[in-house]
């Protein structure tokens, strides 16, 4: 396949040695040119330093670079780690001789421990020197922690005729839960839109991906989507059609690469929509989607591809909404495993097991109680969920 | 150690092959005299049928026999599970010859599938013929599910010279967490009680034991802590003194049963006691001791021996609550491994890994804001939890 370019962006991904196995661990993104910017960061109330950086240097709307490392979160690293992490933009800055504000930081990795950014100095030149237009495989490949592949999406559309292109990278696999920004994940554009618009753009676009997944229910301290339109295109948001169009692009990418991210969490093997039907709100089926999707006897169930209907009952009524559990209906793919709050047997349940067995599916609980709807994904917990955690930082 | 006895109470526990395993499956309770009762039950929308029928026959205030059974539920079962859960109910009545209502029941195991009644009926007479002032063990071991250890706990006391005992069992394990009632629990007493009264003591020494620990985050659908008082004691609850002399001893039996029950929990190794402290209220304080305490990353790294803090800090970070990280403080033991939300270096993080090789240790979260303080018992995530609860079914 042939590497995603995005005109008038160059990205690169190097090693700097802050991975012990010797990985490329730093990316880079530069526009030729300031672009607009936009950002949606973790809503937890311990923030590493990187994020607390570009939450100041975005409100200026621009910024020509971003540049991420992986092997340490930089969080938990009191007035040094903020100090790092201006370091870190600054080296960026002067290589590519543009102001320091101009430089957006990302960090990914064990928290608590301090940044050896002297590596990272040492390593931005050749970081700088490495980019090109065609780098973004390189650049996804550094910000990999447990992730076992690297996560590229992109798209492309037309507004008046003009093209228009987005190209995302994520990182994810752990500390991923609903309702907050995401994981890593850095967005470019060549499209012609004002800071306030993408925000807005981004946000629903992070709304309906990011934010509808969960791996392990945790939510990280660094979690950062950055978004850059450098406005190289012709193509340019002016209007709400316009604004449609961006948006539906925009939500592919990013929807793609929160899949990608479910589907590679760590230890999955199993990528699981959760699908809640027949609600009395929305609201409320998504706190049902929501609680099953996170409850770890509904996730370890699938791991043993145990058709276990009980348990994503079970989980539906601790959900704090309303709800008649000899009204439920629950089915997993097409296969109804439930009628009224009871199992349809072991013929049905055979069926079912055969679901179970695929990579993907979808598990639908219907409440019979109005019209409301939500879905959210996950994957199963696994064995190797556990040694990967128990072992994160040895 | 002697076998607890409690006047005018007789208990057993048979084998009637609900259990694959042939082991024992069936437990009674029962009181020569009417005893006063009261209950606590699950908060799950779901419940199971023996938990709307005790619901109901609770109300009257008097109970004179419990019948429990573990292998199955009962619970998604329609309307066959209520006739089913009053069909063993009616069994013991017709062989004890007292009024049906007379008999509560609980059952606990697999969710969704038909409870084979004509087994429990067939065992009924055996189980009441074994029935004896010592043989709490046998009723504890029958409702063990993935329970390694049956769960007994004591305590007597006196009020105005006159003695009194008190004796419970719990079954727990798995699906298991705060704001609930509880997994089974029956609380045997031969102290005089009003049925209000006992509700009141009950409820609060459930918030205080049961519902301060989690296993898994899951809440069972069959919940019940039941408290039969038959008052064959002279001593009698009529003071407000006297009713704190029996609190503190009913405190004591339902906190070291739950302790026993986190002990116990799925797949753990480790028992451990997260305290948070220094929080503006004892609310907040709460809700950042459950996020500890539920995290999944956290609890993997308790089980790889992993002085991992900054999952710590991350996962109080997202409780919901106001919290300074630069002012958080975190200890494992005696060990500060965190001051103003820094880690404290490579020394101290090696004494920190000593405590995390103990089998019990205490996780103290001060926030540095207030006097708000609570804990919450829990327990490592293991490898062994997953095996488990992927294999549980089959």
């Amino acid at each position: 396949m042939k590497p995603v370019v995005i005109n008038g962006f160059e990205v690169s991904g190097v090693a700097s040695g802050l991975k012990k196995n010797g990985k490329k661990d730093l990316g880079l993104i530069r526009s030729t040119i300031p672009a607009c910017v936009a950002g949606v960061f973790t809503r937890n109330r311990v923030q590493a330093a990187p994020v607390l950086l570009d939450r100041e240097r975005i409100k200026a709307g621009t910024c020509q670079a971003i540049i991420v490392n992986s092997g340490n979160a930089n969080c938990c690293t009191g007035p040094q780690g903020m100090m790092d992490a201006i370091a870190m933009a600054g080296c960026v800055a002067g290589e590519l001789n543009i102001e320091a504000d101009q430089v957006l930081v990302a960090s990914t990795g064990v928290i608590g421990e301090p940044l050896d950014v002297s590596k990272i100095e040492a390593a931005v030149p050749a970081l700088v020197g490495s980019s090109r237009t065609d780098g973004i495989d390189d650049l996804a490949e550094a910000m990999m922690t447990t992730d076992t592949v690297p996560k590229v999406a992109c798209a492309e559309g037309r507004i008046d005729g003009q093209a228009f292109r987005i190209a995302g990278v994520a990182k994810g696999a752990g500390m991923i839960r609903p309702d907050m920004a995401t994981m890593l994940c850095f967005v470019m554009s060549d499209i012609q839109a004002e800071a306030v618009a993408m925000q807005e753009i981004l946000h629903l676009a992070a709304d309906r991906s990011f934010n509808r997944i969960t791996i392990d229910g945790d939510m990280s301290t660094n979690d950062t989507i950055l978004f850059m339109a450098n406005g190289t295109s012709e193509a340019s948001v002016k209007s709400a059609l316009h604004r449609e169009v961006f948006q539906d692009a925009l939500d592919d990418v990013l929807e793609g690469l929160a899949r990608l991210c479910v589907k590679d969490g760590e230890g999955a093997t199993k990528l699981v929509e959760v699908l809640v039907r027949g609600a009395a709100s929305d609201r409320q089926a998504r706190a049902v989607a929501d609680t099953v999707a996170h409850s770890n006897l509904v996730k370890t169930a699938l791991f043993g591809e145990d058709a276990n209907w009980g348990r994503i009952l079970a989980a539906a009524g601790r959900a704090g909404v309303p709800l008649e559990p000899e009204k439920v209906d629950i089915y997993f793919d097409e296969v109804q495993m439930v009628k009224d709050g009871t199992g349809r047997g072991k013929a049905v349940e055979a069926k079912a097991a055969e679901v179970l067995k695929l990579p993907e599916f979808v598990i639908t609980v219907d409440l019979n109680m109005g019209s409301g709807r939500a879905s959210v994904l996950t994957c199963d917990f696994s064995l190797d969920y556990v040694r990967i955690n128990a072992d994160y930082r040895s």
